[in-house]
């Protein structure tokens, strides 16, 4: 077993109740945390281990993305400045009709990983279509992903129905099972595109599989008063009477909440992603974060897709998610620095399933380790290693990327993908793309 | 005169009804923009003028930061997740009184230069003591300010009443008088640190330089309910009385407004500055952008200091600015890309008192000019230039930059500014702040 000392200036473990600790590093035996200490104790112990130092770095657990569509990176920007309903009706879904296959998937949600390395990203829960490509996508680019058993109620280019959805979703997991760096989610797209019928089949999809499920709920106003209108009730009302809400549920956005459903969350123990820039960019408002933190929710956090976004940028969400709390509540104590860190690290773990294994700094886990800089004068000085992670630094400044022991990113650069080629691609099926 | 040509694949003129232009380029003729056009009528008509090929890359003019503490970069992360008067009284201004000197504020001046540099930044209308420091900083950088005189009416280390504040002001100002990269501002700090006899000192000031003024107005619910209990008005309504309002006022947050707050301001052609992520991080709140475009009012963008954003990013609040007024008020089409840029760039030069000279990239100009590299795999696909500085690239994509024809920020280096011997001065500074 291959073993190698990080050493860097700090290092934030997001262990609960342990600070950021100075001149500690990590020793990584393979695939797995096997010590942590002072450089100096960790030099005298395992003299044979490569080194690699970190000087002015801060070590972080992996970021977990969770929500994201990643193959979307293709379409980002393709129209910006427009309401959700007219964004998906009249943009995205005509294009993702005429264009979306394999290929595309594949190729969108590698420029998803490359992007995701490259800000810190080590773990993507993805939503989308063709989930063998997504899958292809994150092994070959060295991520982590939860792929989703995705199901729309109408047809698409990928598939012509929910039981077609359904069986292309199982083959999928079938086909990719025993793979270490995926994971599965049975994933209703949204209540306004999924029926009752299909809503139970992936319920019991998720328990016989063992699984999560990952869905949008509450995303806009109009989203809820539609539901009012159809079933007599909210969204979440409804999926709860159909026994949805478990710990197994990532529910998107989740933007509109009244009180009782805030209480209902909570006691189900539903973990709920903020995606902060997508909500804001598509006018959809601002998930209730300090109710939700008040009444002890899981809440983490997601970019969603690269054409609502558009940025598929963790650090962008990080701070996001801790300035926009403040600013709407006018409570400068909500949302801090360490709070923001946890929805990206240890909380979302925990939603994904992955508690014991991701989410922290801690002898036994898996090795997904990002490496921050600070040495750039826009990170200088440094009175708190850890704030300034989340109100200085961005994504520009992570410098090196393990997954599970391997190093996916090296001084910004991913070793695992071939980006000129990437980008020739995507400039070559973006040209068809604009040509038609 | 030396004649230069830059060649970049988009040009962003900022020009009010002018697009973005493809394969479109300029020529600097010494300080002022010669000609515009494109790439092979420019190469055709000056074919001696030096060549800056900057392919995938966009021209856009200066950024102008309309509200800055610049020396606060050595206060930056000192103090985070706390109230704005916790915030002041307790961190803030005991530190300042400790530490603040010339040559304290020339070092963090120095720093804000660079980094506004590296982030497309060309002009900073700044705010703080010691005003030779900051003029000395913004001419050894090559970077254009507005240096203000500032007045508080409580003694600091720098002055000891209003009017040693107004004297050491002037005394600035007659120094630097016919240095082209600086402006001046007369700068009352804020209606709950200054009495209504500096308040009219500093406008008639401001009347006989035929200068800007520069004044913190509105940016908490408590400042507005303490002027209520001490003056029996609003402060809107107070300074209203003392004859403040005019084109000549640039007021700094403005959180806070009724409807004939906004109606006032847009009568009298005040220019309100906007500092997005520094209201959210304080919770002081969110200015009402929506209804003040609606209104007519000159609205702008500001960075406020690093003590409180933390960072000097105009990227950031260009960004935050567009997403922020969407979110809070549920319009997809309010601060629109192109709003949120001219609040950056045109407008902003309109509230400076400079609309003739900076802005926009149009023959006869200044030339500010800022090139941003959109061939990144996070800029990629493109399919709106204009959009994409938004909603995608960030300061780090900031390439060159040029003031005035001068080329001050070279491949992300500023070739004004010895940047490691900066960084060691600050890390000397602020280690025996941290041992003190």
């Amino acid at each position: 077993m291959s073993q190698t000392l990080l050493l860097p200036r700090w290092l934030l473990s997001m262990k609960p109740g342990e600070d950021t600790l100075e001149h500690h590093g990590l020793l990584m035996d393979g695939e797995r945390i096997a010590a942590i200490g002072t450089h100096a104790e960790l030099l005298a112990k395992y003299p044979q281990a490569a080194r690699v130092d970190l000087p002015e770095q801060i070590l972080i657990p992996g970021l977990i993305n969770a929500h994201a569509h990643s193959a979307m990176t293709l379409l980002r920007g393709v129209a910006d400045d427009v309401p959700l309903m007219d964004w998906l009706q009249n943009h995205i879904w005509p294009l993702e009709k005429k264009w979306v296959s394999e290929a595309w998937t594949y190729l969108g949600s590698k420029l998803a990983a490359a992007e995701g390395l490259r800000s810190g990203t080590t773990y993507i829960n993805d939503m989308y279509f063709f989930p063998t490509a997504m899958a292809r996508a994150a092994v070959d680019s060295g991520v982590r992903a939860a792929v989703s058993m995705n199901v729309i109620d109408f047809p698409t280019g990928y598939a012509s129905g929910p039981d077609d959805y359904i069986a292309k979703g199982v083959a999928a997991y079938e086909q990719y099972k025993g793979e270490k760096l995926l994971d599965w989610t049975s994933a209703p797209h949204a209540p306004y595109t999924v029926s009752d019928e299909t809503f139970i089949k992936l319920r019991d999809l998720a328990e016989k599989l063992d699984i999560q499920m990952h869905c949008h709920i509450h995303e806009t106003a109009g989203e809820v008063s539609d539901s009012v209108k159809q079933y007599g009730v909210r969204p979440i009302e409804r999926l709860d009477k159909l026994g949805l809400f478990s710990e197994r549920m990532i529910a998107v956005h989740m933007v509109h909440l009244n009180e009782a459903e805030i209480e209902l969350m909570a006691r189900k123990g539903v973990h709920l992603v903020h995606n902060p820039n997508s909500n804001l960019k598509l006018a959809s408002g601002v998930m209730p974060l300090k109710a939700l933190e008040a009444a002890g929710v899981n809440t983490i956090l997601g970019t969603d897709g690269a054409a609502s976004n558009n940025r598929l940028d963790m650090f962008g969400e990080i701070r996001s998610a801790a300035l926009l709390a403040k600013g709407i509540t006018g409570d400068p104590t909500v949302a801090s620095a360490r709070t923001a860190l946890e929805m990206a690290t240890i909380r979302a773990a925990k939603a994904m399933g992955r508690a014991d294994d991701l989410g922290s700094l801690e002898v036994g886990k898996l090795a997904d380790v990002v490496a921050v800089s600070l040495d750039s004068l826009e990170c200088q000085p440094v009175y708190n290693a850890a704030a300034q992670l989340v109100y200085v630094a961005g994504r520009e400044h992570v410098s090196n990327v393990w997954v599970g022991g391997r190093q996916v990113l090296k001084d910004r650069q991913p070793t695992t993908i071939d980006v000129p080629g990437l980008l020739a691609e995507v400039r070559d099926v973006v040209g068809r793309m604009k040509a038609g």
